[in-house]
């Protein structure tokens, strides 16, 4: 039987990015020792007392059909919280709760743009976003950032290409660079969607791990509140990965018509886990602070490695979870260079071409292993690139 | 900020037919004591060992990512459910488990429709089905079955519409007119499948409420594995509505493919909730018959108010949760009817009319209140019919 064009498209044709990591699995599932730095997932589990509260809330009676829109108090919560980080007014007439950030990456694409419509993204990005804008439909056409650039992306770049586009989906604090956009870069962005009529689709999983600078949300410059929609989630910010809990925010229009969507695709979020959601929010920045803080400590304890070399640079690692670590001086491609270090020291990390052409000749590290396994993994990386840099 | 068509077309325009029901929340907010049978929803909750076994394994760690087709265990364990059921090898490779059964409504159409398309669904219809055709971008064209026919669709009047459409939706057991489509209607539906080249999206969640006759599961049918697609869930058969675990069985490479729009759309269904299921699945058909027993229960005490009056008739309720009504011997539609009763004797019910054009005349009585309060509401819904169709 014949699928759907738009169903078979999606893959778009070509390799994944994910031979490396498949590759490790295997060796893993095989019985070898490998150090994984691959997955952006904190090595804790979500929090005992937010599952606590998730079992209460569900014995209590939430088991049934939750408000497809959100439960009203997370939703209120979301927007009190986005209020107080960007400043832009937002009430939970601008917040769509969705399963997880992916949904609402997916749900944005919707809403911006029909079949056979472009959609832009920075290259690198993250793995889903060409899928993404493939399964809505539409075309994605990615635009370069540059190594030299330290991959902020350049607005003359984007504006070059935006001509016919619908939308441009950009995240910061970025996966898979550890980039925070600067001020300069989001107002060039901001300039070329409202030159070229685009939607900012503005992916902020990641704005509580901040280790340089200051997240800035697009949102909140001049004129931006009505052309963004703004996907966030729980997953990193609070170690809950597993419980598909994030939002959309955007104009109020934009969202009536997102929860309409939302009846169709998913029909609501699980009530408990909105409730246990809520719980988490509700912790405070201290609880967001002690979840990050492994990977500030262990972005510190790679600039000490990393001082000492010269066969491995750092992409600088403003935000997030991952280092994205230059070993052009190795003579590698990201791709080799990966494929020799598991096969030699069996370490497990994901080549810059996984992520687009931009970041080739780099590799992403994710800062999500005990640090005394990080360090030792860190160190044998280093010497190896410093063994085929000098080869 | 232009939002796109796909989008703005969902709902279609016109009115949703949720005016009564909304009324009645107006008025229960309100203070007022109404008796709601509106609600496609159990009067229990979700039970506690269920709860507890989702707790458990959340404690345990199943708080990451899970993987995006469904764990293993469970996917194994509709497959084997679906074979002992239907006589149909099923495999993992056949089930993609998904955030409830309207995200496996959803996805069939995605995987069926490209935008333009046409989907042909039957009236009448679950609230959601044209909106959800329209989400996938195509072209929602519905086939009235008669109340004369008990509203078992006649194939030669879906054969009518078939020309140029990609697939075919149904519901056996059905909600809202709780009619089981016999074997008679399946075949016929099956052949005009077969003859016009459609897929046949079979949506099979009420699968374990049958009262009268048996379930036939389409896909059983001659060649139709290869061209049927399967929506499950836990939501009615487990009392699991609101933990958003169901499934779509099909075509393996149609699976294969499904799993990447999976990725996409929501990036996979929590672990925690997945075991829950599998937890919940595992206490086998006693479990399920203790979770249906109340509405097989208050059909025979409906079938004995209904007895002593000739105002109200019944469509045969052979299955689900609900009861379809014929008030036309009172001269009012539907709606009318539902209006009236609501505000004479605060009593909430679904016109008919909600669920398409073919119901008109009747209303659809959600059987999901203690017995008690069920038996009075419908004596009184008699009364009032019986005063009506007098005058």
């Amino acid at each position: 039987m014949q699928l759907s064009q738009r169903l078979r498209g999606i893959n778009g044709g070509g390799s994944d990015g994910w031979d490396v990591f498949l590759k490790a699995r295997k060796m893993i599932a095989a019985g070898e020792d490998v150090t994984e730095l691959t997955i952006g997932e904190h090595d804790i589990g979500t929090a005992a007392p937010v599952l606590r509260e998730m079992y209460d809330t569900a014995l209590a009676g939430n088991t049934g059909y939750a408000a497809v829109p959100g439960i009203e108090a997370l939703r209120e919560a979301v927007a009190a919280r986005v209020s107080a980080r960007t400043g832009v007014p937002t009430t939970s007439a601008n917040v769509l709760i969705t399963p997880g950030g992916q949904s609402a990456l997916y749900s944005a694409h919707i809403a911006a743009l029909d079949a056979g419509d472009t959609g832009l993204i920075i290259d690198p990005f993250y793995a889903t976003y060409p899928y993404t804008v493939r399964a809505a439909g539409a075309t994605p056409v990615s635009i370069g950032a540059r190594a030299a650039d330290a991959f902020q992306p350049r607005a003359e770049a984007i504006a070059a290409r935006a001509p016919g586009a619908k939308s441009l989906l950009i995240n910061s604090p970025n996966n898979p660079t550890g980039v925070v956009y600067s001020r300069t870069t989001l107002e060039g962005i901001a300039q070329v969607c409202t030159d070229h009529d685009l939607w900012l689709i503005s992916d902020e999983v990641y704005d509580t791990q901040v280790w340089e600078g200051a997240h800035i949300s697009p949102r909140s410059l001049p004129g931006m509140a009505e052309r963004t929609l703004v996907v966030g989630s729980l997953s990193k910010s609070h170690a809950m990965t597993g419980s598909r809990c994030g939002w959309l925010v955007g104009p109020e229009e934009a969202i009536t018509d997102l929860i309409s969507l939302a009846t169709n695709i998913t029909y609501g979020v699980p009530g408990f886990i909105q409730l246990a959601g809520l719980f988490a929010l509700r912790q405070g920045e201290a609880f967001e602070a002690e979840i990050s803080e492994p990977f500030r400590r262990r972005r510190q304890l790679a600039h000490d490695v990393l001082a000492g070399q010269n066969a491995v640079a750092m992409v600088p690692a403003q935000g997030a979870m991952y280092l994205m670590l230059d070993v052009r001086a190795t003579g590698l491609s990201g791709e080799g260079f990966a494929n020799d270090l598991l096969d030699t020291h069996r370490i497990a990390v994901m080549p810059g071409e996984s992520f687009g052409e931009a970041a080739s000749g780099h590799i992403r590290v994710a800062m999500t292993v005990a640090d005394d396994v990080f360090v030792t993994a860190l160190r044998r990386l280093c010497a190896h690139a410093e063994t085929l840099a000098a080869a």
